[in-house]
């Protein structure tokens, strides 16, 4: 995300309606790819605090720049040059830059290159510890004495080192067996599929048999002649894939498999190692995701060794997060769980007992920053102040004292250097486009390292409103983004346009910079519209309930809080209440679909991209939390099932899909357009040819050229 | 095509543009599907000739009418009721109508159901000769002498008799060999691929190997999760299939392989016997499709016996009529060629000799419809009187005297009976829309069977001309055909749409009922725009040299035609020339595509249907014969490339495709379309899931409502 940077630049941000000359508005080009890049607050590119020094570093032009964070001397440590001089004596090819480079220890930077990884030694400019790989390698994952390089190539796992040769760890001939790779469609948390233990003696991993898996058929049409691509879709439901955990010792080369018994059919997540390397704590999700086991095992023979607690709810569960383990009492660990209505931290023994719940209240718990060497202060990131907020917290383990260690009202995200006794604050919101600070860890501030201009000065920027609305049940709370039209006049009558995603996971409507839009939202503000996004029930932090609200029976309490959105709308004196637009992809996609037959008096035109149509066409993991089997919860899916309202369809509704949608399969659109055409129903439809569940890159241009085009047309 | 008939309405046609009371419009489903139901033209249903008789039957509601052509006397022969009686007393599911009874003899009439043949004697009123097949069973086909059926089941081929059990006539497992059925694609005149000896002793059959030929991956999205579901689809350029003719002798139940040798991608077309069912003739031509070698090969050893003539052509040869014996003489043999730039009808003898041309002339013999039993005269279909229009003719074989049997000017269709000494001509024109009317063979008119009405008497129908445009090469003649307004004012100006096709094997206008032309371009009239189609040179019924001036230069010389059109719509006062529009299907969809890419400042609409975009990924067959391989002629692959104009487009341009086209396959619309977006070109998209080369049934009234609110939405 930190893309530029200018040392000199501390003009202090004035307004984000302050305009100097005649405002400009965006071109296409810049409303969709300019956000991250042109229109990027200054930052500090690939900031870091070295290790074991009280110094942080940072990229400026093609020096890296150490900072001493105590005394503000600083100094270039490296140069692009020099670096690349070093690399050329080697016969690596050049670096573009220095961003790649990642400290490993005192004196050491990382880089990592399609075939090789290497270590920089900045006080003796020297290269070391190089391993080369196979270029077509894939999850490349360091071991933690940065000796070996565990990594993938098609469906099997290697190690290699500095001087051994690959080694294979699993040689599956049958492609339908997927070793070391992330499984579970990555809806538990699941990033990785290798878990070096915690000295490299052993590498956990992942095997996925899903040769059991029905294939989807996608087609590659840039060959020559369009070939089947087909990929392993289990669909709620139906045969699900298989998991077991495998490790592999260093030493032996021998694979133990962890007896993770029956059903077949579960999940396997949050893999852990004990400090000792002797376990490995798996939290195991029944295929109804009801029911959590947090297991042991013995990581020497596979051996089953106890559950030390479990996790139910009427609903689901979800753990998202490993354990961590303390350094001083290594027979304890923290464990985050949403078991009392919020995201908390608790403490337990590895015998299974619960020490005590660390963090406390209304809030989310979003993220366990670190813990200071004494284990005296847990430092956390936490919804608490408000969940449109981020901010830094520390929680006393022992006397579970709390304390806010950002103050200042927005988004913060936070490089905690307990070692050094720092954290570097990088925060935004609404009327700030982004600034850095330093702060002693205790919360004092030191300095501002940098504050960012606005870099929307010369733009025409529609004025964005946050609101708080209240649900239809009377006390849930409802956040709300309004951006008006750039040539605001309350007289008038403006169409609008709402912004919608809905599912869980995500949250749209932030205090941070322009509120979570999309900077397109401002260039369709600069067109006349009005653009409106709300949070409904079902999104991400806010609490569990909030959350779950969906369960069984998506797309209903969602639906009512956008109308209650749209209610909120139809007060507003300068709203065109003919003329409302929706607009949203995948869950927003389904959202979309759903606004425009559920409710088809109220929206004119929507447009809906990559949507589920139908539940049942969706994946097992994600779809049977949310929704249970079809044969469970056949009303649900029933009335989730977007073909079964096509009659109702009034306005203009254009569908979008990418033809290599490995996520919400093309199914769902294709299926859509043939039930509307049963029906005589008429809708437009464009599909993204090579592309999967989100058009990205320059075609995201055309994508939404398309999307824009559609509402001038027809709202 | 004969779908009603009322024995009473012999009123008199007035004039296509008479109303009687308040004008009516069409809803679009009358436009889209009632050509031929509710609007069809009353004619008689099911008109035969009954075999040793000067009687002709057709169906008269539910019974079997019988009228002595001579005497006029007439009675019902069979009745629905009591064909049904009998049906059921055979324990045969009752008959909805008669429509499906065909003579095959004097008295017997055959029926056949999914899963029987059968005949009914009228005399007797008695069901003979069941013969009983499986009820999946396909390509039913029967002996000569009415015995035995052939047919296939999967990719196999089976005969059974009345007596008999099934006998697999092949049993290849390998789904990539297919028995028994129509090879090369259709493109060659070849309707089916079973071929019974004139007593039905041997049946000849194709055998096509495909399993060499790429799979085109078609999706199947009806099912619970969709599937791949393939379809053998060879590219030009690419590998073809090889095939082979099997005779299979009934007495030893032997299969002899006629040696028609290598190469193996050779086009076997034109399959016939001779009348001692010692010899089977075919069309053997080179993949190149330049040079045909008529050969003869010996039906019981399969050894190639001599060829009998050549043929060949710098572009290419095209047979599409077996030989025809003659009776008197079974040594000589009509055959068809268009060698003197028309197809004509040549007597061979079969060593080889040629005796005579048998019709000469500009104009294309169309079809040969029958020789008297004296052999004196042979009737046939020819254009020789007007391009627009199908005349029968005779030809004294021997003094090779030629008169033309059908005067009225329009479009006939004769049932001949040279037994009985009598034809009946149904015809129609521009002005008339159905006539039935009986003629003594040499053309002496007996009298009018039927005069149907104008069934658009209460509907407001635009105006038709007829227009004759010379083409850029300042000779060629060009036939187009105007529609106007039904509210035309020829001081308004008026947007046009151009509807084309302007590939082979094809003709739009005509001087026939409508013009030619469907009835949703009334439709359009209705809505204010004049429609407008030319048949530019590549279309058919006018020479060889205007048929194959597209030969390795597809879309050159259509488009300069079309623009032909253009230029003459420009110097109409009451067309609006800034609001051209074109839509076309298939080769019209390129054509439309091209119109809108390669003379972008014209047109401002454009609607293409399965556009064929890139020649190489056209078939073998066709692509091949009009654009040789993309090896042989890159530079026109290239100009006709339809993704190399992408930047040309300026107007609103939608493309349609069904998902399941075998025909133009998909990866024609989705390659442009990602083209397009790469170039960051807008253009719309409609896909018809399930549907495969064109929208048929109901669901084509959606896609006519979508092609019509295209227009009218950007026109």
């Amino acid at each position: 995300m930190i893309r530029r940077f200018s040392l000199l630049v501390f003009v202090l941000f004035v307004s984000n309606t302050f305009l100097s000359g005649q405002p400009k508005n965006f071109t296409i080009t810049q409303a969709v790819l300019g956000q991250n890049s042109d229109f990027a607050p200054e930052r500090l590119t690939g900031l870091a605090w070295r290790p074991s020094t009280k110094s942080y570093t940072y990229i400026q032009d093609k020096d890296l720049l150490q900072v001493d964070a105590q005394k503000g001397a600083s100094a270039a440590i490296l140069s692009l040059d020099k670096f690349n001089e070093n690399l050329k004596q080697k016969g690596i090819l050049e670096a573009r830059s220095l961003r790649q480079l990642i400290w490993v220890d005192n004196t050491k930077l990382s880089y990592i290159t399609d075939s090789l990884y290497m270590e920089y030694d900045v006080e003796k400019a020297a290269i070391l510890n190089i391993i080369n790989f196979d270029e077509n390698a894939q999850n490349q994952d360091l071991d933690p004495l940065r000796k070996r390089i565990a990594y993938t190539l098609d469906n099997n796992l290697f190690v290699v080192s500095e001087t051994s040769t690959p080694v294979a760890v699993t040689s599956d001939k049958n492609k339908g067996i997927v070793n070391g790779q992330s499984v579970h469609r990555n809806e538990f948390g699941i990033e990785k599929g290798t878990f070096w233990s915690p000295t490299g003696k052993s590498l956990a991993f992942y095997r996925m048999d899903e040769s059991m898996v029905t294939d989807y058929p996608l087609v590659n049409i840039d060959e020559r002649i369009a070939q089947a691509d087909p990929v392993k879709y289990p669909m709620a439901g139906m045969k699900s894939h298989e998991v077991t955990v495998g490790v592999f010792s260093m030493e032996t080369t021998n694979t133990v498999w962890l007896k993770t018994g029956e059903p077949k059919e579960q999940y396997l997540t949050n893999i852990a190692w004990s400090p000792d390397e002797q376990s490995i704590y798996i939290a195991v999700i029944n295929r109804e995701q009801n029911h959590m086991w947090f297991n042991q095992y013995s990581a020497i023979t596979g051996e089953f060794i106890k559950t030390l607690f479990e996790e139910k709810h009427e609903k689901y569960v979800e753990p998202q997060n490993p354990m961590v383990f303390l350094k001083s009492k290594s027979d304890h660990f923290l464990w985050q769980s949403q078991r009392d209505g919020y995201n908390h931290v608790y403490l337990y023994k590895t015998d299974g007992t619960l020490v005590k719940q660390v963090t406390k209240g209304e809030g989310m718990v979003t993220e366990i920053i670190g813990i200071d060497a004494r284990e005296q202060f847990m430092y956390f990131m936490s919804t608490k102040q408000s969940p449109l907020e981020s901010h830094l917290y520390r929680v006393d383990l022992k006397t579970g004292d709390e304390r806010r260690l950002t103050l200042a009202a927005g988004t913060h995200r936070v490089l905690l250097n307990t070692e050094a006794g720092f954290f570097i604050d990088t925060w935004s919101s609404t009327t700030v486009p982004s600034r850095v600070e330093l702060y002693q860890q205790n919360g004092k501030f030191v300095k501002q390292l940098l504050a960012a201009k606005n870099p929307y000065n010369d733009y025409s920027m529609g004025s964005l409103d946050m609101v708080t609305l209240t649900a239809n049940d009377g006390k849930t709370s409802l956040y709300g983004r309004v951006i008006k039209p750039t040539d605001f006049d309350s007289t008038k009558k403006y169409p609008v346009i709402v912004y919608v995603y809905g599912g869980p996971h995500t949250q749209l409507v932030k205090n941070s910079w322009l509120g979570g839009a999309r900077l397109w939202e401002y260039f369709m503000a600069q067109k006349g519209y009005v653009m409106f996004t709300i949070d409904n029930r079902g999104s991400s932090n806010r609490s569990l309930e909030f959350e779950n609200a969906i369960h069984r029976n998506i797309g209903v309490n969602e639906l009512a809080d956008q109308l209650t959105g749209i209610e909120y709308l139809k007060g507003l004196s300068y709203v065109d209440t003919a003329r409302i637009g929706v607009h949203g992809w995948s869950y927003g996609g389904f959202m979309t679909v759903s606004m425009m037959l559920k409710v088809s008096k109220i929206f004119k035109v929507g447009v809906a991209g990559g949507p589920v149509i139908d539940w049942s066409l969706y994946e097992v993991m994600y779809g049977e939390r949310y929704m249970d089997t079809p044969e469970e919860n056949p009303e649900g899916y029933s009335n989730s099932n977007l073909k079964n309202y096509v009659k109702n369809l009034k306005g203009k509704l254009l569908i979008i899909h990418g033809d290599i949608d490995a996520t919400v399969v093309p199914q769902h659109s294709f299926g859509f357009l043939h039930e509307c055409v049963k029906q005589g129903v008429q809708v437009d439809f464009f599909m993204y040819p090579r592309h999967e569940h989100n058009v990205r890159g320059r075609d995201r241009v055309h994508l939404m050229q398309k999307v824009t085009n559609y509402f001038d047309d027809y709202l």
